[in-house]
């Protein structure tokens, strides 16, 4: 039995409900933060539990690299060795391999590459970013896909919109014969991760899925026919969710906009739909408006660690000296415990130290700021109002 | 009203009890983990209150630098500044002064040095410590002393020890005409800061100080009578509290602790003595158990963040291969938060792939474990029995 979408309320083509996998319940639309190496830099896993979130991402490619997956999959499976008792999606690898421009050659096989930390040679074919993924164990993992470049012409949008989807047939082939072989199959489920306080939510009917599920992703390039075209062969190969890929990756915002929406319109209305690497607070929004349910991205983190932070009155650099005495909270409407108990002239110092502990702050501030933009669709979907102040306009 | 230790129970020299400040009480002996910049590096606030810290330290130097003084003043002080509203101590600045060898030129005046991160020119005096210190606020501030460098010949270490007590006398001088400009005076102090969560612990006879307290230091190089002499002279200068000075600066361990037992003959029973910078956990253990009720020391979180853990089985340094699928607690017989929930496996990942998180959860086991060290010391003492297992014998 793989994830599943529990709808309990719908506005237009948004909708809001429950993404019930092996590792407990997910409301959507979610925002996923990224946790690269099986850790969202600086912040403890308490934290992200308390944050709310209810699934992470992790990136195939740098865990494969390190500490590798055999080591993974011996001490349990992703979840038991970063001690996570939640939802996990990995990625294929997919994006980081196509993203090492000069490291890596691609073929109908697969994809040869070096690593970008000591150049070590190494082969993603579909059937290995999936022997790969069952090793690590996520709930949700994701089909060994080619992120079109941008700008790319018709001939070479329907090439790799082709090698994409034959690629499908290879993953999906793959992983259900393979599927058995997660690390927490079975029994293993029932033994909770070594001290984690996380309760495990069980729908009362109906149980938990009990193994892996793997998306397809939809790619087609900026062509709308193409799109249509990748979506329509890629539910007739047949996964229980499915994914828009190839976006945000040097195209106009309205583009973007443009390809999403047209897309959404083929996929299955009643399965998961993940616009993946998305976006601003603001575009987070405007998606989980448009009957997105899954999105990651790792601006929140990453902008974080740089002293970008984002809040209800817009952006704001920690680092001017305009906030060196300012003792108001980084953002006055937030409720996070960031804002809560620091001055913006705290986290001014912090930042201009270089202190461990302002990468560790600025990132949970943003984290729950990405959380607390979803809340609000949420509510704003289940509600049938405008939304309230607080979400972000794109 | 200065701060007063409240003894409860002795065994030998030692004595366990409680030293009342402006910010609460604090379980002595007590382990003081160094907050340099205002900030334990990478651990917030929260988790240091959960961790059970009663006392920071604070670098004046480094604060006299970053943020500067007058924002720290202007942000009610460090206190507030840092939303911790337990107590801190302060250093004077002189021992980082004086390690900046080749930046500074020492006069009966003060000391002249450079700034580390631009070379600006600064001058630091008894005096001028004493601004900075009142104006960063901690509940415990100390006199500006010189600290003798190892080795000494006889001559060298009188003159040093002789600075420090003119330094001595004008540092109280100082203190006691301007002791009412920190900025928590007064009412002040009954202003929370901003969402800490701490509870003010108030005797309920007794009302807590509501002054900053200055300590003086002894001194006196590697001589027994010199640091008689020290202690005595300091004493009679007459101080609430006195620490020993100018050890852990390279000298073999038996001489620091015949010099620590030899001074503490000459200390007041009844006041606070701090044992300056030292020291490993057999070290801390052993000195709690000679009279010595306050220490701080850099090495629990700054070995974290090299990856060097302390634990009941001895010192571990995370980084090894061996760990690589070690599916242990970090150290077994510890109930903290980072052994409770993570795998050493985990740990080593996290070091090895430079992640945040690495830093993060070493310095709170590291923490732990020197406060808990000092916990079982303070039960030995208060029963009367031969240390339990868990405190490391030097």
């Amino acid at each position: 039995m793989s994830v599943r979408l529990q709808i309990e309320a719908t506005r237009g083509s948004a909708r809001t409900g429950k993404l019930i996998t092996p590792h407990g319940e997910v409301e959507t639309p979610v925002f996923m933060p990224v946790g690269t190496l099986g850790s969202v830099k600086g912040v403890s896993q308490d934290v992200l539990e308390e944050l709310g979130v209810e699934i992470l991402l992790a990136n195939t490619y740098h865990l494969f690299l390190r500490p590798g997956v055999e080591t993974v999959r011996k001490m349990g499976g992703l979840h038991r060795f970063m001690s996570w008792d939640r939802a996990i999606l990995t990625d294929s690898g997919g994006f980081q391999v196509f993203s090492l421009t000069d490291l890596r050659k691609v073929s109908d096989e697969g994809v040869a590459f070096r690593s970008h930390l000591d150049g070590s040679p190494h082969f993603l074919s579909p059937e290995k970013a999936m022997e790969v993924q069952i090793g690590l164990g996520a709930d949700i993992i994701m089909a060994f896909d080619e992120c079109t470049e941008y700008p790319a012409d018709g001939q070479r949008a329907r090439a790799s919109m082709e090698l994409t989807l034959r690629w499908a047939e290879r993953c999906k082939k793959y992983f259900e014969e393979h599927k058995r072989e997660v690390p927490w199959g079975g029994s293993a489920l029932r033994r909770r991760p070594c001290g984690s306080g996380a309760t495990p939510r069980l729908d009362g009917a109906e149980p938990r899925p009990h193994a892996q599920s793997l998306f397809g992703i939809v790619q087609g390039g900026m062509d709308r026919e193409l799109r249509r075209e990748s979506a329509d062969r890629t539910i007739d190969i047949g996964f229980p969710g499915y994914a828009i890929g190839g976006l945000s990756v040097g195209e106009p915002r309205e583009l973007t906009r443009d390809i999403v929406e047209s897309t959404l319109e083929h996929l299955p209305s009643d399965q998961p739909r993940y616009l993946m690497g998305v976006g601003t607070p603001e575009e987070i929004a405007y998606y989980a408006q448009s009957g997105i349910d899954m999105m990651d991205c790792v601006l929140p983190t990453r902008a974080a660690r740089h002293g970008l932070l984002f809040t209800s009155e817009g952006k704001l650099s920690i680092k001017q000296a305009r906030y060196a005495q300012d003792e108001s909270a980084l953002d006055p409407a937030c409720d996070c415990r960031v804002c809560q108990r620091y001055s913006r002239a705290y986290l001014r110092h912090l930042y201009a130290a270089n202190e461990l502990l302002a990468q560790v702050l600025n990132t949970v501030h943003n984290l729950h700021y990405y959380l607390a933009t979803m809340r609000t669709v949420r509510t704003w979907i289940r509600a049938g109002r405008a939304p309230a102040t607080g979400v972000p306009r794109m």
